[in-house]
Protein backbone atom coordinates (compact mmCIF):
# COMPACT_ATOMS: atom_id res chain seq x y z
CA UNK A 1 0.00 0.00 0.00
CA UNK A 2 1.52 3.20 -1.08
CA UNK A 3 0.37 6.61 0.54
CA UNK A 4 -1.28 7.63 -2.81
CA UNK A 5 -3.63 4.16 -3.00
CA UNK A 6 -4.87 5.48 0.82
CA UNK A 7 -8.72 6.66 0.90
CA UNK A 8 -8.91 9.65 2.58
CA UNK A 9 -12.53 10.85 3.62
CA UNK A 10 -14.97 13.46 2.33
CA UNK A 11 -12.60 15.94 4.74
CA UNK A 12 -9.49 14.98 3.37
CA UNK A 13 -8.83 12.48 6.49
CA UNK A 14 -8.01 9.05 7.83
CA UNK A 15 -8.05 7.53 11.06
CA UNK A 16 -5.12 6.57 12.82
CA UNK A 17 -4.78 3.71 15.89
CA UNK A 18 -2.11 4.88 17.47
CA UNK A 19 -0.35 1.28 19.35
CA UNK A 20 2.65 1.57 21.91
CA UNK A 21 4.97 -1.40 20.73
CA UNK A 22 6.44 -1.63 23.87
CA UNK A 23 3.35 -3.33 25.13
CA UNK A 24 0.88 -3.52 22.23
CA UNK A 25 -1.32 -0.74 24.30
CA UNK A 26 -4.21 0.92 22.01
CA UNK A 27 -3.26 4.66 22.93
CA UNK A 28 -5.53 6.73 20.82
CA UNK A 29 -7.37 7.59 17.87
CA UNK A 30 -6.96 10.51 16.01
CA UNK A 31 -7.12 11.62 12.41
CA UNK A 32 -4.45 11.97 10.00
CA UNK A 33 -4.22 14.68 6.89
CA UNK A 34 -2.26 13.76 4.17
CA UNK A 35 -0.44 17.00 5.44
CA UNK A 36 0.43 15.03 8.81
CA UNK A 37 0.64 11.95 7.13
CA UNK A 38 3.83 13.12 5.64
CA UNK A 39 5.08 15.03 8.18
CA UNK A 40 4.80 12.02 10.94
CA UNK A 41 7.06 10.01 8.31
CA UNK A 42 9.24 12.63 7.43
CA UNK A 43 9.62 13.91 10.77
CA UNK A 44 9.38 10.26 12.65
CA UNK A 45 6.87 11.76 15.38
CA UNK A 46 3.06 11.55 15.28
CA UNK A 47 1.31 14.91 13.67
CA UNK A 48 -2.24 14.67 13.67
CA UNK A 49 -5.27 16.89 12.42
CA UNK A 50 -7.56 18.01 14.77
CA UNK A 51 -10.82 18.30 14.04
CA UNK A 52 -12.22 20.25 16.90
CA UNK A 53 -9.12 23.02 16.05
CA UNK A 54 -9.24 22.66 12.50
CA UNK A 55 -5.74 22.43 12.59
CA UNK A 56 -2.64 20.33 12.16
CA UNK A 57 -1.22 19.39 15.66
CA UNK A 58 1.85 17.86 16.44
CA UNK A 59 1.08 15.57 19.25
CA UNK A 60 3.14 16.89 21.99
CA UNK A 61 4.30 19.89 21.32
CA UNK A 62 2.68 21.26 23.99
CA UNK A 63 2.57 18.77 26.66
CA UNK A 64 6.17 16.99 25.87
CA UNK A 65 4.41 13.67 25.30
CA UNK A 66 5.29 12.41 21.84
CA UNK A 67 5.23 10.29 20.30
CA UNK A 68 8.23 8.13 18.46
CA UNK A 69 7.00 6.81 15.32
CA UNK A 70 8.29 3.12 14.51
CA UNK A 71 6.11 2.45 11.71
CA UNK A 72 2.63 2.92 9.83
CA UNK A 73 0.53 0.44 8.26
CA UNK A 74 -2.26 0.79 6.26
CA UNK A 75 -5.43 -1.83 6.96
CA UNK A 76 -6.57 -3.97 3.85
CA UNK A 77 -8.75 -1.40 2.51
CA UNK A 78 -6.18 1.69 2.85
CA UNK A 79 -8.84 3.79 5.03
CA UNK A 80 -7.51 3.40 8.47
CA UNK A 81 -3.97 3.02 10.05
CA UNK A 82 -1.91 1.48 12.23
CA UNK A 83 0.57 3.59 13.59
CA UNK A 84 3.30 2.26 16.27
CA UNK A 85 4.74 4.11 18.30
CA UNK A 86 7.35 4.99 21.38
CA UNK A 87 5.61 6.10 24.01
CA UNK A 88 6.99 7.01 27.58
CA UNK A 89 4.44 9.15 28.87
CA UNK A 90 0.89 10.13 28.45
CA UNK A 91 -1.38 9.92 25.15
CA UNK A 92 -4.11 11.08 26.91
CA UNK A 93 -5.19 15.23 27.88
CA UNK A 94 -6.32 13.48 31.17
CA UNK A 95 -2.76 12.35 32.00
CA UNK A 96 -3.80 9.01 31.13
CA UNK A 97 -1.22 6.91 29.64
CA UNK A 98 -4.48 5.69 27.62
CA UNK A 99 -7.47 7.52 26.01
CA UNK A 100 -9.22 4.24 26.99
CA UNK A 101 -7.85 3.77 30.38
CA UNK A 102 -10.27 4.59 33.30
CA UNK A 103 -13.52 4.35 31.94
CA UNK A 104 -15.80 1.76 32.74
CA UNK A 105 -17.06 -0.97 29.44
CA UNK A 106 -20.51 0.42 28.21
CA UNK A 107 -23.45 -1.55 29.24
CA UNK A 108 -26.54 -2.76 27.33
CA UNK A 109 -29.19 0.24 28.29
CA UNK B 1 -19.06 6.99 29.51
CA UNK B 2 -22.24 6.02 29.15
CA UNK B 3 -23.77 5.29 25.50
CA UNK B 4 -25.92 8.70 25.58
CA UNK B 5 -22.58 10.44 25.93
CA UNK B 6 -20.85 8.82 22.33
CA UNK B 7 -20.32 11.17 19.64
CA UNK B 8 -21.69 9.69 16.78
CA UNK B 9 -20.74 11.88 13.76
CA UNK B 10 -22.61 13.24 10.13
CA UNK B 11 -23.71 10.06 9.39
CA UNK B 12 -24.29 8.41 12.91
CA UNK B 13 -21.30 6.36 13.09
CA UNK B 14 -18.34 5.89 15.20
CA UNK B 15 -15.11 4.35 14.94
CA UNK B 16 -14.56 0.93 16.70
CA UNK B 17 -10.97 -0.37 16.65
CA UNK B 18 -11.08 -4.11 17.36
CA UNK B 19 -8.00 -5.77 19.69
CA UNK B 20 -7.57 -9.31 20.08
CA UNK B 21 -7.46 -9.82 24.21
CA UNK B 22 -5.58 -12.72 23.52
CA UNK B 23 -2.35 -11.31 22.34
CA UNK B 24 -3.36 -7.26 21.94
CA UNK B 25 -3.23 -7.35 18.23
CA UNK B 26 -5.17 -5.07 17.05
CA UNK B 27 -7.48 -6.50 13.69
CA UNK B 28 -9.37 -4.70 12.22
CA UNK B 29 -11.54 -0.60 12.37
CA UNK B 30 -14.86 -0.53 11.60
CA UNK B 31 -17.74 1.71 12.19
CA UNK B 32 -20.49 1.46 14.05
CA UNK B 33 -23.99 2.88 14.58
CA UNK B 34 -26.06 3.35 17.66
CA UNK B 35 -27.88 0.20 16.81
CA UNK B 36 -25.10 -1.99 15.97
CA UNK B 37 -23.42 -1.33 19.00
CA UNK B 38 -26.80 -2.46 20.93
CA UNK B 39 -26.53 -5.19 19.14
CA UNK B 40 -23.14 -5.74 19.87
CA UNK B 41 -23.42 -5.12 23.68
CA UNK B 42 -26.92 -7.20 23.61
CA UNK B 43 -25.95 -10.67 21.66
CA UNK B 44 -21.83 -10.45 23.03
CA UNK B 45 -20.58 -10.55 19.21
CA UNK B 46 -19.38 -7.45 17.26
CA UNK B 47 -21.94 -6.06 14.43
CA UNK B 48 -21.15 -2.83 12.57
CA UNK B 49 -22.37 -0.77 10.01
CA UNK B 50 -20.60 -1.42 6.55
CA UNK B 51 -20.48 2.12 5.02
CA UNK B 52 -20.22 0.68 1.39
CA UNK B 53 -22.52 -1.58 1.67
CA UNK B 54 -24.56 0.67 3.64
CA UNK B 55 -25.97 -1.62 6.21
CA UNK B 56 -25.70 -3.82 9.46
CA UNK B 57 -22.66 -6.31 9.17
CA UNK B 58 -23.07 -8.95 11.60
CA UNK B 59 -19.19 -10.09 11.50
CA UNK B 60 -18.33 -13.55 10.62
CA UNK B 61 -22.23 -14.08 9.55
CA UNK B 62 -21.26 -15.30 6.20
CA UNK B 63 -17.30 -16.13 6.96
CA UNK B 64 -17.93 -18.04 10.36
CA UNK B 65 -14.97 -15.86 11.65
CA UNK B 66 -17.10 -14.26 14.85
CA UNK B 67 -15.89 -11.86 17.25
CA UNK B 68 -16.82 -12.29 21.00
CA UNK B 69 -16.82 -9.08 23.14
CA UNK B 70 -14.83 -8.98 26.25
CA UNK B 71 -15.55 -5.66 26.83
CA UNK B 72 -16.38 -2.19 24.64
CA UNK B 73 -14.37 0.69 26.13
CA UNK B 74 -14.70 4.47 25.01
CA UNK B 75 -12.21 7.05 24.42
CA UNK B 76 -11.68 10.55 26.80
CA UNK B 77 -13.35 12.18 24.22
CA UNK B 78 -16.58 9.71 23.63
CA UNK B 79 -16.03 9.76 19.99
CA UNK B 80 -13.98 6.47 19.35
CA UNK B 81 -14.64 2.86 20.82
CA UNK B 82 -11.92 0.03 21.70
CA UNK B 83 -13.79 -3.53 21.18
CA UNK B 84 -11.92 -6.03 22.76
CA UNK B 85 -12.53 -9.80 21.92
CA UNK B 86 -11.79 -12.68 21.75
CA UNK B 87 -11.73 -14.21 17.98
CA UNK B 88 -9.40 -17.00 16.68
CA UNK B 89 -10.52 -17.00 12.96
CA UNK B 90 -9.10 -14.09 10.37
CA UNK B 91 -10.90 -10.94 11.05
CA UNK B 92 -9.56 -10.05 7.22
CA UNK B 93 -11.56 -10.86 4.36
CA UNK B 94 -8.15 -11.64 2.54
CA UNK B 95 -8.06 -14.70 5.44
CA UNK B 96 -5.52 -12.65 7.50
CA UNK B 97 -5.96 -12.30 11.37
CA UNK B 98 -5.73 -8.87 11.12
CA UNK B 99 -6.16 -6.18 8.02
CA UNK B 100 -3.53 -4.38 9.01
CA UNK B 101 -1.18 -7.65 8.32
CA UNK B 102 0.81 -8.30 5.05
CA UNK B 103 1.39 -4.69 3.90
CA UNK B 104 4.94 -3.19 3.85
CA UNK B 105 4.65 0.31 5.84
CA UNK B 106 4.17 3.56 4.41
CA UNK B 107 7.26 5.23 3.43
CA UNK B 108 7.74 9.15 2.37
CA UNK B 109 7.64 9.41 -1.28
Amino acid sequence: MKIGDLKFDSAGLIPAVVQSVSDNKVLMVAYMSLESLELSLALGQTHFFSRSRGQLWHKGATSGNTQNIVSILSDCDGDSLLVLVEADGAACHTGERSCFDNYEPLEQK
